[in-house]
């Protein structure tokens, strides 16, 4: 038998989708799961995308340009400026899902050993379309304690080497929520205009901003146009993740041209994904406005609630629909698995990410997990519940130990 | 600014979309261009594959399992058992489209420096996936004068090195049209038997064979049932190009795993594109015969009219929509480019892919055009009147040159 490619081998296994088959063993049980481990929102798509797929009146379901349809990428270019972001229709290649975004800014931008910075907790997938791309993640650790906000610059600097080629950010986060201020995206800005870097930007969740502090656009850092490479998707503002529509944005002539024959080479992103996301921009503002209330609510009911568990600690997510808190667990690989394999409350219970799946460094999250808030408040109740009866009885847990040595004194 | 990658630099632009400019020039002027350049069928989409579309009855577009919907591929299991193609469903991943499955292969099997062997001409893209995963293509030409059909087991063998790690074929062939025999199948097996290689086989025209002669798929082959990922496509069959829905088929776990490394971090293939792809399975048989008969027609009027223009030479293609023709001039990628540019026939001119996009070998096909038979039989009459008027004037015509000289004798 031929052997497989190295590449594959050290490709990491999704850290959301590993305890898949733990899941499906509890449900096979009977006990049910409730999912805070993904990113796919329990909300509803809006009625104009539905509508607009239903209303296709084409006989034939043709390849659509490799860039994508003209009228949704100038629909797009009207989106952007709502957030004074200012690109071209010739600056937006539609992709098929903001990992194609992702997967295609890197082939074109970095070879085999060049090197990008990432600051940690980060969408795990970042590496895994690195290693695609040949090109290796150097990665700082963002704290907890410090609400995941930047790392110092300094930091960074010490990373930098003749091979870095860029840094890449996600804001609003996924995993952490944190939203990056004016003076944290002015040292971002400051650090690639030094180093003349690729600034790659995943700002899928611009729409959920909730704490009245701006949101602040790669596109809106001066002097550095031509290094920026956004990456987007109506996956999460719209709710149609399986649509499978992104766009990578940049103004720089070149990566264009190199994007361009990826997508040539892929040939079309999907029609019908297309209609629907071009659709979706004419979203009543009431629908959007129900969505970020919804998550508004959420956020607050969650973190309120995983702060009172005991030994519990989330910062507050400034965006996005996560939040990475910390457990006083041994290790949350093994407490996630366990409440899967070995747990239930009242014949439920709850699956989280392990936040080490989003870290490239070793030994890093090994306390903490990503939760997703992508159910109502009434099963965010039930999943709090049940969480802090785990907490007191999984044996890796810290407050079992605590009440547990308490008695015995 | 900083660089942009060398893989980008030296992925080949599309050999059928570079004259796109050029077509969109002569139809700023007015002249109607006819599309023998692309794969794109004209012929309707399976009613039911639209009835699906529009009967989605979902409020919430979610992903769908990274490896596809399971009826979809439960189904897919069945239609492959008409063809004599013993798959299970867990040996069937669904990609977005057939270039995925390449690329998801090309990535799972294949390391940088790593070589495989393409009979060529050969579909463009090949080369370009090939060229993501860091590997090289050695290949081999197919000669016009022999019908295209495989290349002596002589000439494979003079390429294989210790990095030689498969052998890419299309049967039936895109862009020649050519049927793969049970004899070359054979000779195809055992050389992969031989060197223990990969036989990476794109079977998406398998609907489409008109000689009577059989359909070999590479699973047909005994002995190399763990060598083979076998790449396929709803696209061409169902005409529904754009939903982008392909699979990858393996009864390798090891390259399973890998390939479902990639499947997950891109997380899902197109959810509605799989909803109409699963309906398009339950096509109307008089559907898919209705459109056979069309091409069958099509095929026949086409290269009898292409061979009966002057100097022109097409072999008799077996399968797919396409055909490799032999015109009489000094370069078909300057022919082509005229024909947009400088010439018109009663306000009309033709569009065709010149072949040397279809050979990574140098100086392969410069007399050769792919022509894809995706008109109807009335717009076919007209193209090859255009052709045959064109190359009476065409500075570069050898037809013309001939003609110019008697005169002139």
């Amino acid at each position: 038998m031929p052997t497989v490619s190295d590449r594959g081998k050290i490709m990491p296994d999704s850290p959301i989708r590993k305890l898949g088959p733990l899941a499906e063993k509890a449900k096979a049980k009977g006990i049910k799961v409730y999912h805070l481990n993904i990113g796919q929102p329990d909300l509803p798509t809006p009625p104009e995308a539905l509508a607009a797929i239903k209303n296709i009146d084409r006989t034939i379901l043709e390849y659509t340009p490799s860039e994508g349809i003209l009228s949704f990428r100038k629909k797009l270019v009207k989106y952007y400026q709502k957030f004074d972001i200012d690109v071209s229709v010739e600056d937006i290649i539609i992709t098929s899902g903001g990992s194609e975004a992702v997967t295609f800014a890197f082939m074109s931008c970095l070879d085999p050993g060049d090197e990008i910075i990432v600051p940690e907790p980060a969408y795990a997938n970042y590496e895994a379309f690195a290693i695609v791309a040949g090109a290796e993640i150097k990665s700082i650790a963002a704290k907890i304690e410090e609400g995941f906000s930047l790392p110092p610059v300094e930091e960074f600097e010490k990373l930098i080497t003749p091979k870095t080629k860029g840094i890449m950010i996600c804001n609003p986060n996924n995993p952490t929520g944190y939203l990056y201020t004016r003076e944290e995206m002015n040292k971002i800005r400051d650090l690639v205009k030094k180093y003349d870097l690729y600034l790659f930007s995943d700002e899928v969740y611009r729409e959920f901003c909730y704490t009245g502090a701006p949101y602040i656009s790669a596109f809106h850092l001066e002097g550095i146009e031509q290094n920026v490479v956004l990456v987007d998707s109506v996956s999460k503002r719209y709710s149609e993740c399986g649509l499978r529509i992104g766009a990578l944005i940049t103004k720089n002539e070149a990566v264009k041209k190199n994007v361009m024959k990826f997508c040539q080479a892929r040939l079309s992103p999907p029609l019908i994904g297309q209609i629907a996301a071009e659709a979706s921009l004419d979203a009543d503002p009431d629908y959007m406005l129900n969505n970020y209330n919804e998550y508004v609510n959420r956020r607050k009911f969650l973190i309120d609630g995983l702060n009172r568990i005991d030994g519990v600690y989330s910062p507050i997510p400034m965006g996005a629909f996560y939040t990475v808190a910390r457990l006083p667990v041994d290790n949350s690989d093994k407490f996630c698995a366990w409440l899967l394999s070995d747990f239930e409350y009242e014949g439920q219970t709850v699956m989280m990410a392990p936040a080490s799946g989003f870290y490239t460094a070793a030994n890093q999250g090994i306390d903490e997990v990503r939760i997703a808030y992508v159910l109502n408040k009434k099963d965010l109740a039930v999943c709090l519940k049940i969480l802090e009866e785990a907490l007191k009885v999984y044996p890796g847990s810290k407050v079992r130990q605590k009440a547990f040595s308490k008695e015995n004194n």
